[in-house]
């Protein structure tokens, strides 16, 4: 019934598919390289690593070059960041606001549309080195989310209010918009963060009203279904054919220098959503996932969602992906995760299309010995999965000059919510211990 | 540091404190008792077992009455509705309803005022049969948050929506309010549900804006925290002295005569929050949780936790403690869950004290012979533990002429948030087999 499709999944070598448009610099040389440098020099602190994603669903063909375009330059921003001595949270907001700020991704500026014709946000940010989280959800007229979802994770981390009032981690709506704007987020009007002419929408609108028509005069259940089904032939919760509505979530995750994680995510939600539906991205264990290594965790993992929100949530993927990268082997912990969480499980038994995508860091200290004592190495494994149609990712160590970027699809012949892809590569960083 | 205290921790025997003012009819004896009614006749269905709370929190002696009688009212509500033949997640959510209309409850009706004045409700429903999930964060104007979430759960399952839609499980704000009102839950204006002459509100504003007067001058962090802690000597995130804000989230679980487990969880939310925080109650995970026993869980676990919502997000309880439930010893498990993944968890690691409270049901088939071919048993295990100074809960079977009622109080000299009290039972249903 469900099939299984894993391609490119070789963990030590990075795809070389025609997606690929970067000169061939395999990250997985960058150790050695490092090492030669080494014995010149002090070494130079490589800053991180960052993998970002502008939403797994439908990337068409004609707008691949924006897609990849925005995925490198968050990758540039994050690396940005980093190089100037930021944490792994600074450069993942720092990615984040890119994503938003595309008009091509659903996110942010350029959001979906819900059946009100406005835009709400969800977003959200986790810190793996205090384990903090912030997050907001529908919220309206603020350009950037995610920075609403991070000032909301560093105030928490400031301690109580005044009166001994615990700070909130989880603000919506109109309530979230206010507190924003009373912490220095100026507003934006929403006329502004509308990325088209409205057709795309006007048209979904068309289409749902006629399927309601359809629907008419079928009040059981199982009639719903089936003419809904008939309307839709792609993918759930997805209306528009143009492929801006075929996106969801995009999102981030970075490991700084020090060796912390931090993952964001942020979304505007599917295209005709009930006003106020707050989807993945605002769901704490949903859309992203960071946790240090610990004495229980030998691993730092880091995992940022995209998708049809609810089959997210329910499945809480990002926590999942992130428990199961504790095992051995990081590839075949993803792949048996993505099956058997997320594609054959429970808490989707009623669902016939399972779609999401996942973007995943681990890292941990280098086995090998060091090029020196005051010089400790991390190893750093990157991955993607997704069960929708194609997945647009990018990334960069902060020892490359440029991301690298891709648009990962499935298989020609295989059903998205039904198979998987999976691929990913390794990068060594190093860092000087003072 | 932090010391671990459980009192009255035999499972097999009830709990015979002082509290308790109900006539002993021990429910570890029902088994026996309906062995020999078999005898004679072929035995009714007993039509499950239902545990309510009325918060983690503090609860004075003064009002001790009223608490009790809510959470009696409560389990009276949803019995009948188990021996009417409703399943479990009608049941629940029958027993939230008689909650939320309490003015004596933090939840519904009675529910505190946020930092604008206003009641802002969050709700959250799980069936444990379809594992579906429905709830609400920062609604205003609905008298039984509990029915709107009951409804968005029942909606989802019904499939997707017009043009291939998938139906949200999550709405927050004036959006919920909509869909609610649009769904036939009739609003009520917001001055009827607030239960007080607002006294506490303004006793509250002028705490607050005392403790701020406090801060002025203090720009650094650290004095925010220190500060605040002078005010505040009781409950984080508790203003009123009167007891009424002392409590939180409200909640109940239930198994039904078929062993389908249902969970769901209702809360005003914490006294002077800012407008649009959500806390646990509307959070998948955090707030309530149930899972019918499955080819993977030998057991159904059903939870539904209260107390400070940002510790029990953080901590993910609700979800954490069905997990633990899986092990053998039920006791021991709750008590481990609650002492690793609560009060020293990681991601509270900041934290003074850790406050929250949980309610928790496991049940299996009875590893007993039962009394003939066509009747099955069903063990059921029923416990609750707090760190909060008190947690009120009643419970009841369907053969009961009437519930149980209890304040579960800390020992004398113990700290809240760092220690915890536990206490259960045990009660054996049984069914006719078709």
């Amino acid at each position: 019934m469900i099939g299984l499709s894993s391609y490119a999944g070789v963990m030590e070598s990075l795809m070389n598919s025609a997606e690929e448009q970067q000169p061939s610099s395999p990250l997985a040389n960058s150790w050695s390289k490092i090492q030669e440098s080494s014995k010149n020099q002090k070494p130079k602190c490589v800053g991180g690593f960052v993998l970002v994603h502008a939403g797994a669903g439908y990337h068409s063909e004609s707008k691949a070059k924006e897609y990849k375009h925005v995925c490198k330059r968050a990758c540039q921003r994050a690396v940005d960041r980093l190089k100037a001595g930021a944490l792994a949270v600074e450069a993942v907001a720092a990615a984040l606001v890119e994503l938003e700020d595309s008009p091509f991704t659903n996110a942010g500026m350029g959001s979906n549309l819900n059946l009100s014709g406005e835009i709400e946000c969800d977003a959200s940010i986790m810190d793996g080195k205090s384990l903090h989280y912030g997050a907001v959800g529908a919220i309206s007229g603020i350009k950037n989310p995610v920075l609403v979802a991070n000032r909301l994770l560093s105030e928490a981390q400031k301690g109580k209010l005044s009166a001994g009032r615990i700070p909130p981690c989880f603000l919506v709506g109109r309530g979230a918009h206010d507190w924003a704007v009373s912490h220095g987020i100026p507003p934006c009007p929403s006329e502004k963060m509308a990325s088209s002419d409205l057709s795309a929408y006007k048209r979904n609108k068309r289409k749902m009203e006629l399927a309601e028509k359809i629907d008419t005069g079928h009040n059981h259940t199982k009639k719903r279904r089936q003419s809904s089904e008939n309307v839709s032939t792609r993918t759930p919760g997805e209306l528009s054919e143009n492929g801006s509505g075929c996106l969801d979530t995009v999102g981030a995750v970075v490991i700084d220098l020090e060796g912390n994680v931090a993952a964001a995510v942020s979304s505007g939600g599917l295209a005709m959503k009930h006003p106020g539906r707050v989807g993945q991205a605002a769901h704490y264990g949903c859309g992203c996932w960071a946790e240090n290594a610990c004495s229980m965790n030998s691993h730092s993992t880091a995992v940022s969602t995209s998708g049809c929100g609810e089959h997210l949530i329910r499945t809480m993927l990002a926590r999942e992906c992130s428990a199961a990268m504790q095992s051995e082997d990081a590839h075949q912990a993803l792949l048996e995760a993505m099956q058997n969480k997320f594609i054959s499980s429970p808490f989707l038994a009623g669902e016939d299309r399972v779609l999401g995508g996942v973007i995943v860091l681990r890292c941990c200290r280098c086995v090998e010995p060091p090029p020196s004592q005051n010089i400790q190495g991390i190893l750093v494994e990157f991955l993607w999965s997704h069960t929708t149609e194609s997945m647009c990712v990018g990334y960069m160590s902060a020892q490359d000059s440029k991301a690298k970027t891709h648009i990962s699809r499935l298989p020609p012949g295989t059903v998205p919510g039904q198979c998987l892809a999976i691929e990913g590569g390794v990068c060594r960083l190093m860092s000087v211990v003072e």
